[in-house]
């Protein structure tokens, strides 16, 4: 037996999951709807939009294809497509508002390259481009009427995470059983996104019960990373990662309760921003946690470069006032921070977080920023989090406090088939034990004390921001992520999160265990799992994306350090064309 | 059987109180140290200092004695100490930055004018005179030396409710069980307070379990409105609503979760704020509620005008900065909002919350100010406030949901006797019954949607404040006080709420119910038990304040507004000298 097989096996035996995976029951009454839903996704895709695919895709993802080198190489865009699909989304709205493009075009050019991304990666669950074309027009049409554009994200195709609520659409949150549940209107912040503009063609892929770092459910399974076909995209929210990676959307929205944003920004080769809770609503998205408040979820822009993060949310707060329609929303106007100078800087260096080691191109990555970051003039502190034992455990038995009363009756409520990762979830912290509403508190009096530890080191110390690894690794295989202790510490903290890429891949020749790894005693079994899990000559070519954390509330400041840190001292440019 | 006994019966039967009121063991171990603690209270306060009672205080409770006239009349201050405690805070401050005034003077004006607050209204829990002295004699020696004072709270004598921690100091939150809790240092906002240069001397009053509008607990007793010693100073910060109207602070701090900062407000005759929850630090307050999170509790101001409120909101937040010391308070500092123009005001203005009528003198304190408003050219609308019953509803299952269970730690501890509102509050929603965390989570659900259709309700029909009343009646009789609707609102709904007075006093002759208010038909118990407890002759000179509420986070308009409309359009002056 494995280490792996091991740990998960006693995870198991906490949970008797009476009442799941009706098969009978699941094949009669559901299959035929999923299908259905498969089926119109597979209807959804103009065959002459759809590019030739080197080999079957089951061959590309044996052999670790790299789609995105692919996609440039084999020139699958034309020039023009290329051209828009690779200009950040404030110069597309710039160039829209002077007539120099017109939103069809932007929107042409982006739907045909979400198809390619679609055909290597399997981001999407829902395509409806005839909508989408019909809002481009009218995006159009308003301009050629007034010569103004609708607002702020005019014209920008702008993919949605599947569990927010859309308009008369199935949203069903990686759940069998909801895809009956049709929305009569848009979640609150989709219905201002497409008020500021926004143009929606795209829903795309998550976990079941989205409590993965992955992907994969009975719907339409695996997302997979854009760079290396045989690894993970990440998730929960999977499916923007790996769209905005490819740069099927101009923009992308996701959710992060426990590294939903950042695992698949990290994994798949893009950025995204965890925000600080409580600034965009969540008003109208479908998961098992609603009224949870000990460790909530967030919803977060993605995008290609920092400057498009800057914009998707100074857009949203500043003209979409979305605390206007929703009591839950604080009323905080996004700040605009200037760009600092490197000098100004003080980071703190996390390279463990104690609980479990980084693989060889995670290490690599780090010690080539810092040492960028340092000739820059950045001062670096080393940090070693504190009580990141008690934050993770105390994370893990949030998530489940409730015994999972509402993920099991999503689950059982189908039948269907748990996948692989559900299992792990299902028995995070106490598994099925309900707490009581005294034990709960427990953890939110825990919970506050860790956000007051750190946010004192912060202060005392005078350091602006965390640099941290997103994960203990670059994007594992599909279905093989263990770990949420990179991610998971700042869901617990609540502190604001941005991911970038470092600029570095995986090297099959650089990136081995040394000698002196090999000796390593692993201080746990998720360690040893998470580590042994990691073989140089099976991750090739992964991008490694990186954290930089800020206290609560200091969104502004993070982002205006990124464009620092990505664009003036990194100089990584996602940007291909 | 009264109504009165009816209702409050059959809330009873709910619990069976096992483990409560071991009147045997609370003799022998607990009451010596209660007695203890009565006693150095009595001691802390020097012969010298006390004014000459007209007759024992229990006929002057009988005979519904105005305090406030009395020491105004016979001149129970010298001049100068009614000038100092007569003068705003803020004013203070500026008098002793030009060196005008020194921190001893005005200490010393405010010490006496507390004890003469206390003889009438028993308002303090603990004096410590001396070493309150010490501290005004340190900020003039740091004035003398720097020519600077300590900061925009210099030398101001600064009342405390008794559930902060305080260095050294029993803290006890109303639990005869706590009375061994000596903290090491003290809570978060005590502390920030201290150092921008507030002056302690006293503690004040608070009810068992904190859960009361009122002010009984088994140290201290009762506090009296100063206005008609019959009457209840509200609560649960009892001490600091009559002690500030008394004017024996010139600033002071309490907390509230149902009504607790507004209710001593309204009844004692002064002002107080319920901020909105994260913007005042709690860490270091002793409650029964610590990781609750569907209603928190929040501390806020108590001062005499609505200048002083401001200039303690801004001086605490913007130079205190408690999101430094504490990781659970926004970084939102305190904005300077100009004070609108009367015309520019929308004010919604409830009459009466659709759960229990006002009685008299509220109707006519609400009539004489919206006239005054309309007057001076205030948009007015009227306001049926909707789902008021299922808020309350939720908000009393939310104050239990855990089923008691820290409170009837904190209580059979001791086996203290259970004063007469205890019973009432641990009987509220369902009492003694444990809620599941789904259940919880359903509360809290029903909350956000609350939160949302009022703020909703606000912005789309741009109206900038709600005005109601504070409570159904005037001051109460001591423990006579049963329904919270009128606050309680605003707690789940966390809308910032300041108290401000109305300069309505209750009067016998003009203020009696109608003859169609005696064919009222009433719509619960609850509403008949609070309006049969409204007789005319037994609430004399009771004064009526009034809540004006804000969307959350505007804390800063409805201070801005409270300026127009208290100053400019009531012209409410509440420095007698």
């Amino acid at each position: 037996m494995s280490s792996q097989e091991a740990i998960f096996n006693s995870f198991l035996t906490k949970e008797t999951f009476e009442g799941f995976e009706d098969n009978e029951r699941y094949t009669k009454e559901w299959l035929p709807k999923v299908e259905k839903y498969r089926q119109a996704l597979a209807d959804s895709i103009p065959d002459s939009c759809k590019a030739p695919l080197p080999k079957p895709i089951d061959e590309l993802i044996n052999e670790q294809f790299n789609a995105m080198d692919y996609m440039y190489s084999a020139k699958l865009l034309t020039d023009d497509e290329f051209k828009i699909t690779d200009t950040p989304a404030y110069k597309l709205v710039e160039q829209m508002s002077k007539g120099e493009l017109t939103a069809v075009e932007v929107y042409r050019a982006f739907a045909h390259r979400a198809i390619i991304a679609h055909q290597f990666t399997n981001c999407a669950m829902e395509f409806f481009f005839h909508e989408g074309l019909q809002q481009a027009e009218e995006r159009d049409a308003y301009f050629r009427e007034t010569g103004k554009i609708v607002g702020p994200l005019h014209g920008l195709p702008f993919s949605l995470k599947e569990h927010m609520d859309y308009k008369g659409k199935i949203t069903h949150a990686g759940y069998v059983s909801m895809i009956d549940n049709i929305p009569e209107e848009h979640g609150v912040t989709v219905d201002i996104l497409q008020k500021l503009g926004a143009v929606y063609y795209v829903r795309t892929n998550e976990p079941q019960t989205l409590m993965h770092l992955d992907s994969n459910n009975n719907y339409t399974g695996l997302t997979k990373c854009p760079f290396n076909l045989l690894l993970s995209a990440g998730g929960s929210s999977s499916g923007e990662g790996a769209i905005s990676a490819f740069g099927g959307a101009a923009l992308g929205i996701g959710s992060d309760i426990g590294g939903s944003i950042r695992s698949p920004a990290a994994f798949s080769g893009t950025l995204g921003l965890r925000t600080s809770t409580r600034r965009v609503s969540d008003i109208g998205s479908v998961s098992a946690f609603g009224g949870f408040e000990t460790v909530p979820c967030v919803m977060g822009p993605f995008a290609r470069c920092v400057e498009d993060i800057d914009y998707w949310m100074k857009s949203y707060l500043n003209e979409g006032k979305p605390w206007e329609r929703d009591g839950w929303v604080l009323p905080m106007p996004w700040r605009q921070v200037a760009k600092p100078a490197p000098k100004d800087l003080t980071i703190a260096v996390t390279r463990d977080d104690g609980l479990v080691r980084v693989s060889p191109p995670i290490r690599r990555a780090i010690n080539e920023v810092v040492e960028k970051l340092k000739a820059a003039g950045v001062k670096i502190v080393e940090f070693q989090p504190p009580n990141t034992k008690l934050a993770y455990e105390t994370l893990n038995k949030a998530y489940n406090c409730d015994g999972n009363l509402i993920s099991k009756e999503f689950l059982s409520a189908s039948g269907e088939p748990l996948v692989k990762l559900t299992k792990w979830n299902l028995n995070f912290g106490d598994g099925a034990k309900q707490y009581t509403i005294g034990e709960n508190r427990q953890l939110n009096i825990i919970r506050d004390k860790l956000r007051t530890e750190y946010t004192r080191y912060l202060v005392d110390n005078k350091i602006d921001f965390i640099l941290s690894p997103t994960y203990n690794n670059v994007a594992p295989h599909s279905e093989e992520i263990y770990n949420w202790s990179y991610t998971g510490l700042y869901n617990i903290l609540d502190f604001p999160t941005l991911v970038f890429q470092s600029g570095v891949f995986q090297d099959p020749n650089v990136d081995r265990w040394t000698e002196e790894d090999l000796k390593y005693e692993y201080r746990s079994d998720l360690e040893k799992l998470e580590n042994e899990n990691y073989k140089p000559d099976e991750f090739i070519g992964a991008p490694v994306g990186l954290q930089l954390t800020g206290r609560r509330y200091f969104d502004e400041e993070i982002v205006a350090a990124g464009k620092t840190i990505v664009d003036d001292i990194l100089k990584v440019d996602l940007f291909k064309h």
